[in-house]
C-alpha cells in the first residue's frame, strides 16, 4: 500500500526542532531562542487556569493582532501534540514567568512543579516568524544584526476588553529604509498569525511613545535619519493584560524565550 | 444552444464607458477623466512612430511600475478592440498633447489629422485605478477630497534606460495617516498594472523632492502634521523620456485626461 510520506524536508527540520527541545528539556539550553531552528514558528505562552480561560481566549480573539492563536489546549493537558510530537509545554520552554495576582514573583526553567490539572496553554504567534520572512528576502532586521532583544513599548493604543481582561497593547519596533518598509509591510501581511503588518509607522509619540530610544521591554534600537519605524502588535500585550487582570497564578515564557514548535512558517502564509 | 452570457452588471458598465466615450468622441466632455465610470480602468497614452516603438516597448518592460503596459497596438491600428468595442485612440481621450522633438508643441481634442500609418499606441496603468479601490476600502484620498489634481513630482531615481529612452522617475504623492498608509500599500500592491505599491515614503528630500509644497505637474496637497506622504510611480515618466529622446513626432494625453477602457480595475489585480 503506497502511503503519503512527509516530505523528507519537513522531517529533518522537524528533527532539529524535537532535538532542541531535547536540550532546554534537559536544561542543557536556557538562552534567547531567536535565530534557533529557522523556518519553524515559535510561540509566545500563556498558561491559566481554566475559571481564567474563557476570558483570555476571548481577549485573544478581540486583540488578534497583538494575539494572535496558534494553539489552546484542553484543561491539564500539557503535551501539545500538534505543535510536535513529544513538545511538553511544563519543560520546552527556556525559561518561565510565574505571575502571582498580576505581579512577575519569580522564574522558572521547569515548570511541573507549579502545574495544575485545571491549566491551560495558550500558544501565540510571534515575530520571530516574520523576521524568518523578512531575512530570506534578503532585508536586514537591525536587532538581529546587533544580536540584542527587539524593542518593546506600552503605548496608548487600549486593546479590546473581554471580561477581566484588558490594558494597553504592546508593539516592537524595527527600523528600516522606506523601500524595505515598504517591502516588509507587504512580507509581514502573508503571516497575520505572526502579529500581521505594523499597526504603526513613523512619529512613535502619535502612539504614546515618548523616547524611542528608551524602550519598555528589551533593548533600545538605533533609527537612522533616513530610516522609519516600523511598529508591530507584540505577544507581551497579554502580559500587560495579566497585570490589570490580577489571576492567582499564570505562567508565561520570558520574552524571547519562546517555544519552538514544529510547524513551518509558511504554514502561516495566507498566501 | 446555451452560450455563456456577459454578466449583466459587466455590460451595464461597459455602456457607460462606451456612452462617456461618445461624448469625448464628439468634443462634449474635454474634461479631467478623474472619478467617470468609477471601477473601470482609466490608461495613460503614449503614441509614437514604429521605428521607436521597439525601443519604448523595452522602456516600459525594464520600468515596470511606472509604466505598466495594459496595451499595445500594431503600427497603424487606431481601434483598441481589446480596451472596448468602439475605441478609437484618435478621438475618445479627452484632450491630447503632441510633441515634436522632445518638446510640448500643441494641444488637440482630436488626432485625426496627426494620424500615421506607422503609429504605435502604448496604453498604460493609471494610479486611477488604485484610488478607485483605495475609495472602496474607505479610504479618504485628498486630492479627490480637494478635487485637485494629484501632485506629481520629477525625482532623483533614475529610470533604466532603454535605447533612446531614459530619464528620472516622475512620482505622484497622496498624504495618509500611518493606518491608512499601512493600508494603502496593502490594497495596492494588488494591482501592480496600475504602478503598484508606492516606491517611497517619508521624506521628500531622500528622492531628490525639494519642495513637496511645489509639486512640478498638478496641483499641490496639503500634508498633516500627523500624515505620511506616499509616492507612487507615475504614467507622467514616459513624458519625461519623450523630453529625453526627443523622436519626431509624439502624442501623449494631457495629464488627468486619461483614455476610459471597458476593463474592470479588478480584472488588473493579482490578487
Amino acid at each position: 500500500m503506497n502511503l503519503p510520506q512527509p516530505s523528507p524536508f519537513k522531517t529533518e527540520i522537524q528533527s532539529d526542532a524535537a532535538r532542541f527541545r531535547q536540550q532546554i528539556r534537559s536544561g542543557e539550553f536556557t538562552g534567547q531562542t531567536s535565530g534557533w531552528c529557522p523556518g519553524l514558528v515559535q510561540g509566545n505562552i500563556v498558561i491559566l487556569p481554566a475559571d481564567w480561560a474563557t476570558d483570555f481566549l476571548l481577549f485573544c480573539q478581540l486583540n488578534p493582532v497583538s494575539c494572535p492563536l496558534i494553539h489552546v489546549s484542553q484543561p491539564g493537558e500539557f503535551l501539545m501534540h500538534p505543535l510536535g510530537a513529544d513538545l511538553d509545554i511544563r519543560t520546552d520552554v527556556p525559561e518561565y514567568q510565574i505571575f502571582e495576582n498580576g505581579v512577575r514573583t519569580q522564574k522558572a526553567f521547569d515548570i511541573r512543579e507549579y502545574w495544575q490539572d485545571d491549566f491551560v496553554t495558550f500558544v501565540l504567534g510571534c515575530s520571530f516568524s516574520f523576521e524568518d520572512a523578512l531575512k530570506r528576502a534578503g532585508i536586514s532586521i537591525r536587532n538581529v544584526e546587533n544580536n540584542t532583544n527587539v524593542s518593546m513599548y506600552r503605548t496608548n493604543m487600549p486593546t479590546k476588553t473581554a471580561g477581566r481582561f484588558s490594558g494597553e497593547t504592546v508593539v516592537s519596533m524595527r527600523p528600516f529604509t522606506a523601500a524595505d518598509a515598504i517591502r516588509a509591510i507587504q512580507i509581514t501581511t502573508r503571516l497575520p498569525r505572526a502579529h500581521g503588518a505594523p499597526i504603526h509607522m513613523g512619529d512613535p509619540a502619535l502612539i504614546g511613545i515618548n523616547n524611542i530610544n528608551q524602550p519598555d521591554f528589551g533593548d533600545p534600537t538605533p533609527v537612522n535619519d533616513n530610516e522609519i519605524p516600523l511598529f508591530w502588535g507584540c505577544g507581551v500585550t497579554p502580559q500587560a493584560a495579566l497585570e490589570n487582570a490580577k489571576p492567582p497564578i499564570a505562567i508565561t515564557h520570558v520574552p524571547g524565550k519562546m517555544v519552538v514548535t514544529d510547524l513551518l512558517n509558511e504554514e502561516l502564509a495566507v498566501l
